[in-house]
């Protein structure tokens, strides 16, 4: 099996899984339960706690676990525009955000929130100068994927808050879901209030995730109850989980600097290749993060695509997972520009640290294969 | 050790650890990709719903897969809220739900709606007829505890659900995550179109639920995203808890008929030999949840009992896990009429299938040590 889905889902380190199960067996308790029980548990998700702040340089009380990044997303965008709704009602965000935050912004318009999506141009780039114009008043948040998900485009974070840092009332948010040890993001260096994160994205276990909210940012809770989060996420804590997300984040760190000029290399030998072949498109840009590579053959359906290369034992898709099976094509790629008869070939590859160049030559072998056939039985077809 | 806080949350049955390591490790796709890995986590998910629902009597797309109780009576209670709210936005629930559901309303309040907080008697029973009354024409939802967490009452739901019958427009829901697996509820006959589950109080895993939603019932998704679990609860899949939660409550329903009784013979020798106690006030009513006992010594405060018995190596809780950090004395003891001097004092005795009848008498011993000691030390310092 040749996984290159990664930016789907990763497969949990051994470690990880480990650290899941001896927390779940053996650490029980309910962390608000008042005995040593509860104690212990509690012990555990503040270590977590401690661990994830001391490696993203922010403050323990600032990261709010939470189920994933829909919800980490979902809380972000929600709970700033309930929290803040008497102070405006207008957000801005870009046409290259996942589901799960364009999704969000259209329930708050139907409860009365004013979007602006700003365009973005052939690589997939916001124009900052245009993000400053569509400042108003009444303007309570700005919300930006840092690495888009299908195509691997950068969005110039640090910019965006160097400009956000005059207007301390506008909530900055940032989808770093799939740029988190890929692609470098200080959060302090770009004053961002809000970010998040999600495990499985990072070799962690799926249902854990976490937002950054900084010290100060008022969010109205999606889950309110027993206060546990500081309130703003309440719920009896999954702390197996979060235990083994610190861990997995720990390790995908410490991984990074070694394996990221890995993937680099890859990619670059990738797309080399890749541009020796008939009627091939790039869809993703140069100066993008190293882990994605969007293509298309024109005339040959993604997901035809997809289900050719599985017969090759490759595993890829074709836009984000969850909008894999709903068949209309990328609104992301469209918002590029791109045309629609290539939007509908799109093809994603996205690596991990345990990929291996080997590994991509059998998958361009495979492709090559893949695309002849096609290409022949549509000529038949024709 | 002997643990009776089994409501606040229970020890994870191996074999659902087991199941959650092997979906884990080895089924690691993500349900939503087009290929192979992706089917093959989603047909396992699809297993594990079909497994829930029949084991509820209910259809698999009723059963929507959340990150717990607490996400469960959120989305219950806002999704309604937010969903309904050009219908009317009049809710009533009673005075002794959870805080989930408590401080959702509060939220909700925040927002303009208006929210009837039933009355209970003594035993914590809300009135039929008063619920009847209740309703106005701008009612959108009826949200009821079914056994309370702190002291196991049982609400009347089915009596409640022969009522809501002739109210089709209004949701009836009902927090079951104290109930399941302890006092019997159908969902049909009750005429419930909303229920929730928690599976860590089932012997199964932190950080999964679900909450049932009978077809045709529309809720405002608090999550929103990729569309799945019926784009009623947007996010990856945490595939593997959601299995070993099938698990979990397959294995606790068909353990029932078995460990029920034990339980009850268990409550009815504690709630006997407690009587014989001086000052021992029992706050539980006579009809209640097979499982849960609260008891009370005045003059002595729980939080210090708690503290006294666990040197004994057992572990029992306060008030609820959530609420028992917080000192404040208990809104459900308040709101049966316990003064607040006894209501202070409350302990909470949770059993589950695991505990032995030599287990009772182990903690009724080291109970009446504490006792007698705190009496002893509160003679001496008054
Ligand atoms: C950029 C981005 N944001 C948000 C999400 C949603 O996160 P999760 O899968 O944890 O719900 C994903 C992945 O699905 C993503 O790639
Ligand atoms: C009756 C009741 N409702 C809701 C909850 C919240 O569920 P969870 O702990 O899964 O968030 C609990 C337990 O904490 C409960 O006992």
């Amino acid at each position: 099996m040749i996984y290159f889905d990664n930016s789907a889902t990763t497969k949990p380190f051994d470690e990880v899984v480990q650290s899941f199960t001896t927390v779940a067996t053996q650490y029980f308790g309910n962390p608000s339960s008042l005995h040593g029980l509860g104690a212990e548990a509690e012990k555990l998700m503040t270590k977590a706690r401690e661990q994830i702040a001391q490696l993203l340089h922010v403050q323990p009380k600032e990261i709010i676990f939470t189920s994933g990044g829909t919800e980490s997303n979902n809380l972000a965008l929600k709970g700033t525009a309930l929290a803040l709704k008497s102070r405006g009602k207008h957000i801005i965000t870009s046409s290259v955000e996942h589901a799960s935050v364009k999704q969000a912004c259209l329930q708050l318009e139907e409860l009365g929130f004013e979007i602006t999506y700003l365009p973005v141009d052939c690589t997939g780039k916001v124009n900052i100068e245009e993000l400053q114009k569509a400042i108003r008043p009444e303007t309570i948040l700005v919300s930006l994927i840092h690495v888009q998900n299908e195509v691997g485009t950068i969005q110039p974070i640090q910019a965006v808050g160097e400009i956000l840092k005059d207007y301390p009332k506008i909530h900055f948010h940032v989808d770093h879901i799939q740029g988190i040890g890929k692609v470098p993001l200080s959060l302090n260096k770009s004053h961002v209030d809000l970010c998040s994160f999600s495990a499985h994205k990072f070799n962690g276990l799926k249902g854990t995730g976490f937002l950054y909210v900084k010290e100060g940012t008022i969010l109205w809770p999606l889950l309110s109850g027993g206060s546990q989060e500081g309130t703003l996420r309440s719920g009896t804590e999954n702390v197996s989980g979060f235990v083994s997300m610190a861990k997995a984040l720990r390790m995908t760190l410490e991984k990074k600097e070694m394996v990221l000029p890995k993937i680099e290399e890859m990619k670059q030998f990738l797309q080399k290749e890749l541009q020796k072949f008939e009627h091939v498109v790039i869809n993703t840009p140069e100066d993008s993060a190293p882990h994605i590579l969007n293509i298309a053959f024109e005339g040959i359906k993604g997901e035809v695509l997809v289900h050719a290369l599985e017969e090759h034992g490759v595993y890829v898709s074709t836009t984000s997972a969850c909008s894999s099976k709903k068949k209309a094509h990328s609104d992301t790629l469209e918002a590029m520009g791109v045309p629609e008869q290539i939007a509908k070939g799109a093809l994603r590859i996205s690596l991990s640290w345990h990929n291996t160049m080997e590994e991509c030559r059998v998958f361009l072998k495979a492709l090559e294969s893949c695309v002849n056939m096609l290409n022949k039985t549509m000529r038949r077809s024709t």
